[in-house]
């Protein structure tokens, strides 16, 4: 049987004004934020989907309910981590992960470098481990209209 | 060579009054229902295009097409139990699963750990192998106006 | 150490009138065609950006940025042979992709032999390893308006 499983992670947020714009990790400066109940991050959100769900651990809204005050505007990285504290205790780590944002602005490329760095970090893996892209939606959807942002991640893991 | 394959799934249906709603082959109370021309289990059709995929088998509407008697109001069960024998005629079983289910409402954590059961033995593995998660689309588009359900699956498949 | 690495793409374009339709190399008859700077052949590019995630390689628009006068219109073959040339130079190659196209018309089965060459001829591997598979989003948002297209790409890489 193999060692290795397979996860996928998908969230969604809406851009309001007046809101920061936490990206994988990072402040990215922009004229909307993400809204939700934790500081928002769709990228690390999604990830933290693709490893719970990798090692059948249920899903970020089951061990981080947006209904518990105990996450009102917690930094996302803190999420991060305890997933990978989650993961060991079944015996996996993280071989890679490969993740993709929708959104129609900004160009987020500048901040990736500090994003793969600050992911990597959090999730015990190397920068090289962990891949972060972009695309606009070409103006279509909610996320063309920047109403919206969606994160997709997929990670392998491996058991020990 | 690697014994590994990897598919991922995708699958959309409509949201209407007076259908059932069958969720990875589970019925789930609701107001709406998925319109389709089977029992439109968004869900257990996105594992099945996985599973085919990975295997290089086509997809869903090849092999069930929307178009042929033989699949009105079907049990989406039986082509996810079709599925396996597919990968199995070609040396395939399923390493894991992991699903992420786009909707609004309702809540289906209630109804996860029976669907992780129905999914498992009908694909042959155990209910670890299977995982089932969900999200919102925080109500943007028309997964957000309940008009609609997604449903994301990525498989990981092994060669005997 | 898993010598493996799992990769996703995704890519939107706007259909429009008087365009080519590509799509996974093939030039699929059709009264709209996808809008881009390049050939916009949504396939190939969740392809190539699912190949290039895999390996940490950055994206498509790092690589071939639509603001570079040298990739006006090119065939997004030659990019995607260029993203195998990529992963080579880091030591990787593809164990196989499955990839999932949404759209609501034309039906694409009778190219999807002629697409699956296409591709296994310039990622180097056969044309069973490689999986197109297609889906409606039953008549819901963008693609259900016929106004775009999206492409979902997941590859596994193997390093030599």
């Amino acid at each position: 049987m193999s060692k290795l499983r397979i996860g996928l992670g998908v969230d969604f947020h809406q851009l309001v004004p007046d809101r920061d714009f936490w990206l994988g990790g990072v402040l990215v400066p922009h004229h909307k934020g993400a809204l939700g109940h934790s500081d928002a991050d769709v990228l690390l959100h999604a990830i933290c989907d693709a490893m719970l769900g990798a090692a059948s651990l249920g899903d970020i809204g089951l061990h981080f309910p947006d209904t518990d005050q105990a996450y009102k505007n917690i930094d996302s990285k803190i999420l991060l981590a305890r997933c990978r504290e989650l993961i060991a205790e079944k015996g996996y780590s993280v071989v890679n992960v490969d993740a993709s944002l929708c959104l129609q602005a900004p160009k987020i490329k500048p901040y990736v470098p500090q994003m793969q760095e600050v992911i990597a970090q959090h999730i015990g893996v190397t920068t090289e481990e962990v891949s972060i892209k972009a695309t606009t939606t070409e103006k279509l959807g909610f996320v063309g209209r920047e109403e919206g942002v969606v994160a997709y991640a997929t990670v392998l893991l491996e058991k020990q």
